[in-house]
């Protein structure tokens, strides 16, 4: 096990009808700025749930946060906290509103140019508003991490940051607002939890057991409930085990003393810059590919992992290593998600657009030995076409 | 699965090397009591380094906190907080030392009789010293939750105690601090971790799904390492994963949304508190017989724990359970730890006294139902013969 130091100071609030429970988590006395996405959290009743819930306090809105939430789209979110007096921010909404609601967290106390916080990977960011959210969308882990991730639409770029500074103080889980959602976005819910794990688990060993066996049963979790998730909306049993594997995938827990390989993650999120396509769906292109091309320097766990989480146990470890990738693109496929550049209409021209851009962006020593340069990031994506 | 509020705001610190984070972690115009149990945090070197770490602050020491610690003892070390105006405690051993530590963080800001704090069970804790820990014994997970276990020497009174206001802010973990234990504590640390794991999720089924995962990937981290970290004292690898496994038993993850059932715990609370054997193997009496009584009740998660932890699928219903039971004794016993009273020279007259004492401390209707009362206690006592 490598040395390691975890914090994680976010209350989690879970379970049916746990929304009225913002009337004591919120600060009584808050100038509070809900922020949230598009029409379905009005309609849904969500909002009004929320406003009712937080009472007499003052209450603004900041609505319109997208998918990939655009620095452009915050920058009118902080004028508005800084214009207003605003002292807790609370999200409402899915990854994409709690990252943005991370970045006008930090961004409100920032003294410069916002946008250096992303380019600091948030090494610049030195205090924030405190926050809390209502998550509606199970997916990112973002409710329950310090991480966030930004785009900056005019150049295409989309950049990550985290900060000690922007850990939610608290969030509310409540699966049955997961029940309106459309079947795509609990589909990609799914994988982007699926991958999350995978990327702190499928690297080499390190001796680290318990961090092992957790990845491995979020990952047959994800596996067992795929199916049901996907048939019955309102199945709260599937619902509630969908909304906490997927904060669990990424609070810190089962990445800390392991090593970690986020390859997947930073060649997916060029081809959503670039191509807006759905960020679960980048991770499902892009994760086989990659477990086929760095199969050598992941043997070992590659093996694991097709015995612990598929059942897989005969043949030569190249055939058990073949099935256990084939198991990954099967199950992603299985919810409805394509696994090749071609089903999203690109080709070799995207592939060298992606590797531009991951140049530009200094995504040239990716993987947990550093191993995935531009070249073997092009090996991925031609796998992967 | 159930509704939960899940919080743990406890920094780990986690790794060979780690005490000197201590300059860090403890604020630098702390006045600070060290709190220690016997000589052999002197004699390993751990206090030599901690007081290093602590540099130019003002340090006071209170040493000879005592297994099963004591509202006697720790008065005493109350009386020196104040006195002394005393602002950073700071623990250095097992769960004894930190346990203790707790009371006194509580006792220290508390009006009236400090024993209050036992009676009521943490409630009418409204403040508590800040304080962290140096683990040097994996066991009872006390180095990352808000939970307490102190005995009224006097009385033969052993009671738990909870509060928000006493999690650490923080636990330095160094697995190498514990390659000079004892086996018989290593062996009692690998016992004492298991019991808490199994009393939540040996319950009955509530479809959560992640919660029991985890629970199972630490029992199987515990049968897996158990060999090597008892035979190999300065195996790095066995006794990183232990202290990590012994903290997550118990830091509240795999206890949230799920039934939990502490009756093994009561029930060898008076044990301790009337014959003074070690807590661990008052555990690996009780369990085994309690599991055998509870049968029927938790019948689905013993054939699940069967199944997922020791491989047992073949048999009738009855005989996989009586496996299962079988592979936990003998478990225990594989470490060293006799798992029947008459092992530790008692008979029938100690089942009346320990019954009389479950009577005394209201402890008449444990487990995750409520059905162990008394007859149901002495019933396991008896099976535990």
């Amino acid at each position: 096990m490598q040395n390691f130091n975890f914090y994680n100071p976010t209350r989690i609030v879970f379970g049916a009808d746990t929304i009225a429970a913002l009337s004591d988590l919120v600060p009584p006395t808050a100038r509070v700025l809900i922020l949230f996405g598009g029409a379905s959290a009005e309609k849904t009743g969500t909002l009004t749930e929320v406003r009712k819930a937080l009472g007499q306090r003052a209450v603004q809105e900041f609505g319109g946060i997208e998918p990939n939430p655009s620095f452009e789209t915050l920058m009118r979110a902080v004028a508005q906290v800084r214009s207003e007096k605003i002292d807790f921010l609370l999200a409402v909404g899915g990854g994409s509103v709690i990252d943005g609601t991370k970045f006008v967290a930090a961004a409100a106390h920032h003294q410069g140019d916002p946008w250096d916080i992303m380019l600091t990977g948030g090494a610049s960011v030195s205090g924030a508003l405190p926050f809390g959210t209502v998550l509606t969308l199970p997916a990112t882990g973002s409710e329950m991490n310090n991480g966030s991730v930004i785009t900056h639409k005019a150049s295409h770029t989309k950049l990550p940051f985290s900060s000690a500074h922007v850990y939610p103080q608290f969030s509310v889980l409540d699966p049955t607002k997961t029940y309106t959602l459309p079947v795509k976005q609990v589909a990609n819910g799914v994988v982007d939890a699926f991958v999350h794990i995978v990327e702190q688990y499928l690297t080499y060993p390190v001796q680290a057991l318990p961090q092992d066996r957790f990845a491995e049963g979020l990952l047959q979790t994800l596996v067992e409930i795929a199916p049901q998730v996907l048939a019955e909306p309102t199945d709260y049993a599937s619902r509630s085990n969908l909304m906490w594997t997927a904060t669990l995938a990424l609070n810190g827990l089962i990445g800390a003393g392991v090593p970690q390989d986020w390859a997947t993650h930073m060649i997916g999120h060029e081809l959503t810059a670039l191509y807006d396509i759905d960020h679960a769906r980048t991770l499902a292109i892009v994760l086989p590919a990659l477990l086929h091309v760095q199969r050598d320097s992941k043997r070992a766990k590659l093996l694991q992992y097709g015995q612990r989480v598929w059942g897989i146990s005969s043949g030569s470890d190249d055939a058990r290593i073949d099935a256990a990738i084939a198991a990954t693109r099967t199950f992603f496929e299985s919810v409805g998600i394509p696994t090749r550049l071609s089903a999203y209409g690109l080709g070799a021209q995207a592939i060298n657009d992606v590797l531009a851009q991951l140049e530009a962006h200094g995504m040239t020593a990716l993987g947990e030995h550093g191993d995935v340069n531009l070249a073997r990031s092009r090996t991925i994506l031609e796998t992967a076409l």
